[in-house]
């Protein structure tokens, strides 16, 4: 394995789950998360509002040597708390481990479908 | 918090605002700002065009810990002067304190939308 | 020749051969690798999957003062192991030489075309 | 001005000039350059082929404090030689000084137009 196996600390400013999708193709975003490590990593995605306080507490698990496409909708609190659909928002991804993290969404609101991806800010 | 927060200087090269707009997307870009900071974040845009001198003052604050997706659109010094739609241009990003910044545009020119995102260069 | 002419190690989160295609645009992903170095580069890509243990061995060669646009789909390791359609995935790259990794995806599973791209992590 | 002003040497690992178009969203790459400098940048393109020798001395000049969104099409050197359409490339970007990079390509070879944009490579 290599020996730069990534950051802890990632930031995605640009969150939005489009609310709405066309055809077979469901408008959703996702943080890809590559876990090098041999161990296990725990994620914790505290979620930043433009009127609120943030939302945390949503945790999440990627074992050693696998990735995970984890869709935003996906993640949840202890209290059952969820990201929103149709409202702006953005991320920071904590790990106890050094991680990559690509985000990218599909969105299906018109009825083709449009893309867009971008590395995280680490 | 982290303790690596971002950077206080961001440069988006590819400013463009789509004059045309179809259905019911809007065409715009955003600059999506994230704010980890416990205090209130003081920014100046500054706009750099093909064949004129840069548009300076056009200021913003975001709430600490607090994200705003700006559009691109919204921005206006105080002589009022604002981004021209249809013009190629270039921003730089100045805060008193370090952000994230990611840049966005969203382009329904034709009948289905196009996007695209990128984090900005700091 | 510039003093600075990339990384050896390179991390793709967000991989995904998209198993449909519309019109004449064929749907895909590729890694496009630049080597500015006078000599021959010799690559391996690990894939990385969510629920099973990593492909290795999927090598790949690129002369001195080129380019090369390598579909994912083209990758083979010496068992003739390649990488799955449809599944989400990730990659990492090795070099043993410091070279440029951008990737890319084409979509065509609607029946209009999305692109988008992004420098890898180093 | 910031004191961080971008780099010298940015790559670009995928490029490609789509030879089609269809509507009246023309197909086409652009490099974004942002010059926050006070004087005039002079820049070389250096153009990687897959299969052969690159092709060098594409110049190009942005005055002091201004961007310049350059069509790759445009670039020519003093022979007449330019960039090939529908060929995978890819390109290095010298300047004399510190600049910023981003590319973006509009791709219309189906009816609707997909984007796609990342920073250069520094």
């Amino acid at each position: 394995m290599s020996e730069r196996l990534g950051q802890k600390n990632w930031f995605i400013a640009d969150g939005f789950i489009p609310p709405i999708s066309n055809g077979d193709q469901e408008s959703h975003e996702s943080i890809c998360v590559l876990n090098c490590n041999l161990e296990q990593v725990e994620l914790e995605v505290i979620v930043y509002f433009e009127d609120r306080d943030p939302l945390e507490g949503l945790f999440y698990s990627i074992e050693g040597r696998r990735t995970k496409h984890i869709r935003t909708s996906w993640l949840k609190n202890d209290q059952g708390e969820q990201i929103p659909l149709g409202v702006p928002y953005a991320m920071e991804i904590r790990s106890n481990q050094a991680i990559i993290v690509q985000y990218s969404r599909l969105d299906s609101t018109q009825k083709e479908l449009a893309l867009m991806t971008t590395m995280g800010y680490s």
